[in-house]
């Protein structure tokens, strides 16, 4: 029984508490950076709060995953203004731009002194400017986790920049943000949250508070997400999966994951689709390598009685099968109108390179299974 | 559902992990400020390791509930010392003690500033100094809590300094280090974590993340407690106390409370006995009101189906009826020799004032159901 568990100093939930806005960020000073999605009809009531406040704005626009180049950009912007504090609204890509230009303000040099594998790995030496971040989506947790994922589009990669100061000062999980998400969103990253609960359980080393937020969550994510994709306005459906999103963020950010990460991550570099639908598409050909190669090499192990538990919840009934929660998915994935591997571009050639590249990605090193490498294409193939 | 979570932004929990103290305080400065509690024989190797870096380090032993004086005199000996964090290793006054000074070290003024009720009640405006807190007991949860309490014994009240900053950056809990408790302060302290997972899952707003603590640790309070008292060397029976100490101290630094808690706080300053050893004496007496009042007067509430849910983990069998809860904690409260309100001190002529005290506290305020005078004095009553 062991846990190290980091998260932002401070956590609020529920609908409506995106209004305590103005309460929150008092005393955090009078220049913001305000960051923003594509999306100019979302949160309206949350850009006129922002407007109605007495501060200088500096608004920031992000509309892709953030590369170096854009980030580089945001940081400058920031600095040349002075600004004091940040709140980000927004998807994943919003709130991690946020967590970097926090970082940033308070510290000297730049993005590449600081990032992991491309850049120096340097130890971020003072504590982040403040930092609100309020999710749009209900999917990445990204508000809770101490990583910016980062696009190096020259070298078909994903790095972070990751340290415990990265974590936002006030995460703000305000359900009533996602009533206008489109369906193709809602799918995306509900999916996305949903695995994200599910890998940490079944990893080759879960740990007892993570178990928590994963147990209260699976149940609640096989309850909502469909009718969240089918009836957006369902405040109730919203806010459910706004929670799991959250115990997601809690989750990944302090437990080990497993292949679907492990492909996600490097897939996620090399071509450009949603991490959520890579997750979605790879999650049931996952169970089913894993399933079938626990029961073959290790039956008394941990994670398949966790599987088998995940299969009850699923089916809310103690006498469900485990292979149920396969076919479980593979309805879901077809119900969210979820894209198949071949959908975002990728061609059986690309398989041993992406073999290659999530053999030893380190999320692939949390499943409960060793796969060779004649597994992990086979799960591709299942995918595709 | 809705949650304001706030907790140290780092958590760690395991056997043996007390070692890494080293790796945990880097960077953090030379001078140490190390508060111990009154008993030699814990913890030698905690004090082996602290001995043996290379830091200047200044001593303080707490030897009861901290009050003004002691806290005084505890930041006067750090701020001469120019202590740049603090360490404190013990149970609840020793974690608080901690609190207090990391605050102060880092923020002008003195402590009469800071405090409620008796003091300026001033806002802190400073983050506190690093603070490593490492709990000797399985009980208060004080490391994850943004209050320390402070006894006024000329007004007999207790009062709080209180704020986010407070929360230790590092909570490390260590089981191991609860292995030589005696069977006394392994009752009391494991009491008062027992009735810290209760009134919090049955209070009258109770919240989701709450919640997965509280439905986590109650099931392993119930079976783990007796054997941590009975055999104190069960490493098993005292990781899962430990758990159960850390969820307390989550779930009531994030929930209210009840009864239990709104009488102990007056009771506590009135007269002098360990907070768990009168949180435990209480408990069953006010389940028993409890149940009796939500029976009578609302018998569809949430938290009469919660008692319900409790009895049934308590005896692990789902038909358990609601009160059983009540004569598990009376057998429990006699096994570990609890002792009952006239064992420290109180005679029924203090009935009254305690009521007095009491019926507004703001512990009073979480309780399921409002009780009028007579059902206190009743609670004092059957506990008498």
């Amino acid at each position: 029984m062991k846990i190290d568990f980091s998260t932002s100093s401070r956590i609020i939930f529920g609908s409506g508490e995106f209004r305590k806005i103005p309460d929150l960020i008092k005393g955090w000073g009078h220049r913001a950076f305000v960051i923003r999605g594509n999306n100019p009809t979302y949160g309206k009531e949350f850009f006129d709060i922002i407007g109605f406040l007495d501060l200088e704005v500096t608004y920031f626009k992000v509309d892709k995953e953030p590369d170096i180049e854009m980030l580089c950009s945001a940081v400058k912007l920031a600095r040349d203004n002075n600004c004091e504090f940040v709140v980000g609204f927004g998807g994943g890509s919003v709130i991690d731009t946020g967590k970097a230009v926090a970082a940033l303000l308070n510290n000297d040099g730049d993005l590449m002194d600081y990032l992991e594998v491309v850049g120096k790995g340097l130890p971020q030496k003072n504590v982040s400017k403040p930092y609100l971040a309020i999710p749009s989506t209900a999917g990445t947790g990204s508000e809770v986790t101490r990583n910016a994922v980062i696009d190096v589009p020259e070298k078909k990669v994903k790095v972070s920049m990751r340290n415990a100061y990265m974590l936002p000062k006030i995460a703000l999980v305000d359900p009533e943000l996602t009533l206008d998400l489109p369906q193709n969103i809602t799918a995306t990253t509900g999916m996305d949250a949903f695995v994200q609960v599910i890998e940490p359980y079944v990893c080759n080393s879960p740990n007892p508070m993570v178990d928590m937020f994963c147990r209260d969550a699976i149940p609640r994510a096989a309850a909502n997400l469909l009718i969240a994709f089918q009836e957006g306005s369902n405040i109730k459906a919203r806010e459910n999966m706004a929670w799991v999103s959250l115990m997601g963020g809690l989750s990944l950010a302090n437990a080990k994951l497993g292949a679907v990460h492990g492909f996600a991550g490097p897939i996620g570099g090399m071509f450009h689709a949603p991490h959520g639908a890579i997750c979605a598409c790879l999650l049931p050909a996952v169970m089913r390598v894993n399933i079938e190669n626990l029961k073959k090499n290790d039956s008394e192990n941990l994670s398949l009685k966790r599987y088998s538990e995940i299969a009850s919840w699923l089916a809310n009934d103690l006498k469900a099968e485990v292979d149920d929660s396969i076919h479980f998915f593979e309805t879901l994935c077809k119900n969210l109108k979820i894209p198949r591997l071949r959908d975002i571009g990728i061609t059986k050639n690309d398989f041993p390179s992406i073999v290659e590249k999530s053999r030893n990605s380190s999320s692939m090193k949390g499943n409960p299974v060793l796969l060779p490498d004649e597994e992990l294409t086979r799960i591709l193939d299942l995918s595709f």
